[in-house]
């Protein structure tokens, strides 16, 4: 069901691209109940001036290999997975492609079962559909 | 009231875009009682790297052709009105410019009167602004 | 808190871009009670035809300065204070760069405290993350 957006700044190699993809799929799945075919994401590369961010808002300091990570998924999930999806997110990032932990940003966006098709004109989510 | 974000991959012409923009409008319209100047459409052309998606998740098969179709509006329309919305766009889209039902991807993703301004500094949906 | 995509037509100098972010994340600070070291901004950049949009909705005349504004931010602002924000984007975009008041288009979408994490897989919003 997520829906993500992957944002950083330009000049990564596709496979560094891909690890990060892999990544974020597998921290979904793993800490956030979400079905192993149900992967969806954009990724938008930004030039250096197109990104503007604090670099140590909240003491943590993010270099320029930042990332921003925003989900778009069902607002059922409560704070304990979320927490768990967060930390999870950190460490398979961490493994590969290696990224530091303070450079992964996470936004979730929730929304409802019915405001997802996956194709077919149907509410995908919606059982009497 | 939408803004719709339309993403898709790298090479399309113009004129497909337009199409794919125009269908997406006039579903808005007819489905989810849209005012016919309420249109505000940013669309995202990626190379194939930077859009990762399952090709069958549900069964459904999608090709390289796939559209996603991620609309932010108004949190009042109920379940009945997204599912025409659904099957509005997926008509509309294969009519012109001829995308597969199975290539229409759509994610909602809802707020509230107050959270829109088009212009001059005013809540423009707040009676009292 | 907020994460901002800040959307508007090719073509201007990076110095316009920073000028836009500059007066977002202030409008923000002042009225919008943003800590003045959380500003994460993604600025895109479409060509003219992947930007679709009315020119006069609501009798408010765009020019191809548009700039469109959508800030995921908590949702616990009331209307007044978004009422002031859309005020303050409006004022402070039309010192600098010098935009049109009728060129700022704002759209919220509004989440929860424990949907953020800005590093180190943790929720930095949640107390007793």
């Amino acid at each position: 069901m997520p829906l993500v957006n992957i944002s950083l700044q330009k000049g990564k190699s596709p496979q560094h691209l891909r690890a990060i993809s892999d990544a974020v799929h597998r921290a979904l799945v793993e800490a956030y109940r979400v079905p192993p075919g149900d992967r969806f994401h954009l990724i938008h590369q930004h030039e250096r001036h197109e990104l503007v961010y604090d670099a140590d808002y909240l003491g943590i300091h993010r270099s320029e290999d930042v990332v921003f990570i925003h989900i778009t998924a069902g607002k059922w999930r409560d704070t304990a997975t979320k927490q768990a999806l967060f930390a999870r997110l950190a460490a398979l990032l961490a493994e590969s492609p290696g990224l530091r932990p303070e450079d992964v940003q996470v936004v979730l966006s929730p929304n409802d079962r019915d405001d997802w098709s996956f194709g077919n004109g149907l509410a995908s989510y919606v059982k009497d559909a």
